[in-house]
């Protein structure tokens, strides 16, 4: 067997596999106001505007919570109560997005696409004239549900040329994947510390063009989610507003230090999709078929069709896998009859040889026959 | 010198010094919708309700963010639009409740009171009188901006004779004093993790009454701060609704087997009273005096009046305990020229003795001489 390098392996959308060395940021305790934790905040909101070229037009806005809390705070901080949100809905978290709206009920217009094609400029003009009132935006980066890598920069045009705000659901993909926020004029970005970011769950991140957010000062009918309120008092006093989860805070600091001294969003993402060359690779050599073809996929997380073996089933390979210490994700109702296989945290390419020895092993214990090679792969013979 | 068991002391409201065997639960990443993950879950909401006599009669809803999160998802679950807060406020986080009551534009009546004489049954129904709208009502149990303990049953028992529903912000006093939710017919109680219960932040917690609950379905203008939701989504599938802090709620899990191995609530608060006792003694013999008596004073946090020594200031003090890695507090507006020091989280008499050595060393830096002992104290000589 390939070297097991963690006890436990989340090969999940996230919360994921995190490095001890992250962790273990979390064995000492920090006062939120002293010097030491109000400068791990400075650096972790000065850092994360820097990789999305956001430093000159935007800030960075750390929400307790998780990413749905700081996705909230957006919709609450930056859409006027006579504003409407276009949502562009081509997966599992689009749904999310448009529910978060619904439940604060705002106006919302909803791009109801398949999963593919991919969500087009003409699509997304059309449903701008279909309804004026449209003001606002807001689509997935990847959609970990289905592993759909969305065409952001196509979609920001339309944005831009049309003169809506757009907004990003960038959970899944910041940290992995290229965002320029000033070149595509992004009203906001949604963001999680626990995804490519490689941190421990437990804040949401906005990152929201600066202009706007002066413009929406008292606009939120929430205070705790309340983006403009969180900046000025970051901006006046340097900590934050009501106590935050100072031990993930300080996660968040080394998981930072460590994806800069990767080398910040391409080589991490490079080692995410050498991972998941293997993986993809490893799981048709075995019979599984993607969801996905390989050109619209995002290599962070992998979409596998079920076994057609009747001794098949998602809970006992789940158990089987779990008891071997892997977790891995079942498929949305986006994408039934799918399981999930992440390929984001503290994993490389070793990990996944000893991912795929150990569904071989599953497998067997649940009796389920490798099935016949997929016919896209020439060649690929099974495993041993 | 005593023996210094903690390298970083946080002798302040919280978050405070956290057990090691606490944090080292943040080193295991767990899957959100695992066994092992929903049982932590399961038996925290379990724990809280059973020793707030719960049980029966209310529901426990963890919510990801910190206690202002819980406080402002009651609210907006269990305050009606057409009903009305009355806010007492006789503290600093008096004021936090009544600001978190106008940011979400409630309704909202204040009963502002001094910090002393205590809030009375009188005062409230005073105020009722005064606007018979009134329908909720919002106290703290302990005001840690001073140490103010409030006289919760009395104020319960005006609420239920008026037909008014009471909630406690019980934030810094739940896991030490002792609360009976079906007794004093509570409507909801607003926890956080990082105080008595000895955790880390990250999570607020409610109690909330169940039939208040159950009437409460759609209410809440907000999505993430959603009792009602949250609620439902643990009872029908035991995981939370959005990505929780895992490792965050896993301290908790161990926090609270601390509790119970403790004793629970009494021992918990006999020690914190021992080190309150030791700490008040001690400053007293040094010629510190407190903001409050003792009969009003809750024995988690102890205020001091500032020495009158020409050469004290706070941030002189503070930066020369810091770097002795003790961190203190100062005290806040509602009581200018004090400062504060917790007795909360792993600390025993032993710690009270370091603190107070460190202290002496402390002002000693800063060329601060005891002042005349405490005239209150008979014999406080300056200890050595």
């Amino acid at each position: 067997m390939a070297e097991r390098r963690h006890d436990l392996y989340l090969l999940t959308p996230g919360p994921l596999t995190v490095s001890p060395e992250v962790k273990a940021e979390m064995l000492r305790d920090r006062s939120p106001g002293a010097a030491e934790h109000v400068g791990i905040t400075a650096e972790i909101r000065r850092y994360l505007l820097e990789i999305c070229n956001g430093t000159d037009t935007h800030e960075c806005i750390p929400v307790q919570g998780s990413a749905t809390f700081a996705i909230e705070a957006g919709y609450h901080t930056l859409v006027p109560k006579d504003g409407k949100l276009l949502v562009i809905q081509n997966g599992w978290y689009g749904i999310r997005l448009r529910e978060v709206a619904e439940a604060i009920r705002m106006n919302v217009a909803v791009l109801e696409l398949p999963m593919l094609p991919l969500p087009t400029a003409a699509d997304v003009e059309a449903a701008i004239d279909a309804d004026p009132a449209i003001t606002h935006i807001v689509m997935c980066h990847v959609d970990t549900g289905t592993g759909v890598l969305n065409p952001v920069a196509e979609i920001a045009e339309v944005a831009k040329r049309r003169g809506r705000r757009l907004m990003i659901d960038a959970v899944a993909a910041f940290g992995g994947f290229d965002l320029d926020v000033a070149a595509l004029d992004l009203e906001a970005v949604f963001i999680s510390p626990n995804k490519c970011l490689e941190s421990v769950p437990g804040l949401g991140i906005a990152i929201v063009k600066r202009s706007s957010l002066e413009a929406a000062e008292g606009r939120s009918p929430s205070g705790v989610l309340d983006l403009h309120a969180q900046w000025k008092f970051f901006q006046e006093k340097g900590w934050w507003r009501t106590t935050p989860p100072t031990h993930v805070v300080a996660a968040l600091g080394k998981a930072i230090e460590r994806h800069k001294r990767e080398g910040g969003c391409a080589p991490r993402l490079a080692r995410y999709t050498r991972n998941w060359r293997r993986l993809v690779d490893g799981m048709r050599q075995r019979g599984f078929r993607t969801l996905l073809p390989d050109d619209v996929a995002a290599p962070i997380i992998a979409t596998f069709m079920d076994p057609t073996d009747p001794n098949y089933s998602f809970p006992k390979f789940y158990a089987a896998m779990e008891k071997r210490g892997l977790v891995i994700f079942a498929g949305r109702l986006t994408a039934a009859g799918t399981f999930r296989i992440g390929c984001m945290g503290d994993i490389v390419e070793s990990d996944i040889t000893f991912v795929l020895e150990t569904i071989d092993e599953a497998l067997a214990e649940i009796g389920v026959s490798p099935t016949a090679p997929d016919p896209e792969k020439k060649g690929g013979a099974i495993a041993a």
